[in-house]
């Protein structure tokens, strides 16, 4: 069962007064997560190009898993026989999975929402299934997930405010189903509700306050990073965080970029997730304290210098920019590994590097410096 | 400069009689390399899908890179100026590359041979190259190799006796050219020559007379493995094997399986390259002691054993092969390296377990065992 401590939090004064960063540690059953933390994402079951010993060279303390995913392949009853995700992928850390609800949104074919719960074909055989949120709970509980999240619907951007009504309710209604099955099943590990509401303050206020009606370990918002504008996202983050009970993890899901992240530490935000520094990697795209590098450019097939002098990953400890931009241009899979232990470590980094600041209460201090050495 | 120590040869008693198994070591300025050995390809500089701590975890002794891949891509001025192919790299064990010979053979396009040398274009960009037999061996020094090998001209199967008559004599004459090169630029590192003569015995014959005429370090085979029946291929190393001197290394290139190579230690061969247990680890066939296993068979979905209950590798050591069945249907990168560390482990232990053998003047015994196990 999950236990959140808030080691500290705005005050008012000082460094705080213009941000709401705080530092806390989440406790599961499978150790301790400090945060602000950003949880690279392991869809089936492995962060791309990753190793668990990549992993714990990057600081990674929580990965993410994809429930739509891992149902469909390798399929629960193998993950049952295989005694849980974390035996399975030989992760000892915690785990968090999501609810499916964003893929059934953005990934299966012919999706149907109903009141009862989703019916859609697999984007890999066309096969049929339907997920409950009452399903989407025990499928987690399957995989042994330390922290599962509650069946959302969600939508994308522009939506109509009856489309994001409706979508809100039915959110909230499955949140309590998924809840109380959890519950009645023992309420072993954690599960999070999801706040929807789409990009109406109003509607994030009333979602926020079905929600936290219901007694969740933790919330997250969803919903955002779905195509709209960037200060429309921080809007929407800045006037939902606060909506959110203070002595439990509130977590954005699928953001972002490093500037997301230390805009969205600054309003208050302990947990997040995103493809963006994995999915970059294997795109040759890496995240510098100096701003984008991308390892493809001509301008670097005769550097000597590791990718960002200012860090300390394997990866920039051991390889030039020359070495880097011939394996990613000859397509070696080392590239991708490569490439991915960089990104990675630079977010988790930066996390740490945030955790530290707001210790000192500093933030607003490492903020300007953070933006400073951009290009 | 090479050094080889011969530790243990066939002496026509006991064990011996039937073997011509020999023990040995190369030193070489990055190091000492135990023989008989496997050597991982790393054609573009990196054994595919590894990097230096996995080729080490492999008990990988010395790799091999491929000229003509190098001098393309990323071109000799770029490896230059990082100092050579060991700290481009990082690798700081023996190297050993080829010189380009069975590429323009079997890669190149509209390769032209004539007495002066090859003239072909990039299968990357169609660019236009030439290679004389005294580029070769310049490119190699520019790539500061431990073990460079002479230019070669290479024939497919079959082929008549006139095309193997030529091959092998353009071969002889661009052997002495490079080797003069070699040694009128101060003869660093290691030259060896290539032995060609096709499927004929009198070939090989002739092509041993006169490569061994010039007193290269070391000698190897080339133009085996290149479509012809199993039983010729041992015939012509058999055949051709106790032609070379006794007190320099033999070099069988290009071969082979498991099979291959015990059989071949057998007849006294000390080195072999093959991209088969990386290549064929990222289509899923994996080595173990009792045959191979084709990981995504059905069969391995709920299997919590490791790969090869024998092996001690990382990948044995750590993954079932229901994840790593999971994670190769799944085309996760992280497959084709886990296969990959497995195939090469298993090779180099192969290795390994046969020195141990012939020191102990078991090595028939250990062939026994070894065919015993298989399925």
């Amino acid at each position: 069962m999950l236990k959140f401590k808030l080691l500290k939090q705005s005050n008012g004064k000082k460094d705080f007064e213009k941000s709401q960063a705080r530092i806390g540690t989440i406790t599961t059953d499978h150790g301790i997560i400090d945060t602000p933390i950003f949880m690279p994402v392991g869809t089936l079951g492995c962060v791309k190009a990753m190793s668990r010993e990549d992993l714990n060279l990057c600081k990674a303390q929580i990965i993410l898993g994809n429930t739509y995913h891992l149902y469909l392949r390798p399929g629960c009853e193998v993950i049952e026989h295989m005694a849980g995700l974390h035996e399975f992928i030989r992760w000892n850390k915690p785990l968090l999975t999501d609810s499916g609800g964003f893929q059934f949104f953005s990934l299966a074919k012919l999706a149907k929402f109903t009141d009862e719960g989703v019916s859609f074909q697999s984007h890999i055989d066309g096969s049929r299934h339907f997920f409950s949120p009452e399903k989407a709970v025990e499928i987690q509980m399957i995989l042994g997930s330390d922290i599962m999240m509650s069946l959302d619907w969600c939508m994308g951007y522009p939506a109509s405010e009856k489309q994001a009504m409706d979508a809100l309710n039915k959110t909230s209604m499955w949140a309590k189903r998924g809840f109380d099955f959890w519950k009645e099943k023992g309420g072993v590990n954690n599960l999070f509700g999801i706040v929807q509401g789409g990009m109406l303050k109003h509607l994030r206020s009333l979602s926020a306050e079905q929600l936290t009606r219901i007694d969740f370990p933790g919330f997250a918002i969803g919903g955002l990073s779905v195509g709209e504008p960037k200060d429309l996202m921080y809007e929407m983050a800045d006037h939902t965080l606060p909506l959110l009970p203070v002595n439990k993890p509130r977590y954005i899901m699928g953001v972002g970029t490093p500037e997301d992240l230390v805009e969205l530490v600054g309003m208050g935000c302990d947990m997040f997730d995103c493809v963006m520094p994995s999915r970059n990697a294997r795109n040759g795209q890496l995240f510098t304290t100096f701003g984008t590098v991308n390892i493809s450019n001509a301008q670097y097939r005769f550097d000597k210098a590791p990718i960002d002098t200012d860090c300390d990953c394997y990866t920039c400890r051991n390889y030039s920019r020359s070495y880097l931009r011939h394996l990613y241009k000859s397509r070696e899979l080392l590239a991708y590994r490569l490439n991915t232990i960089h990104n990675l470590y630079y977010y988790l980094d930066l996390m740490g590097k945030m955790r530290d600041a707001i210790k000192k209460g500093r933030f607003l201090e490492f903020k300007k410096n953070f933006y400073s050495k951009r290009k």
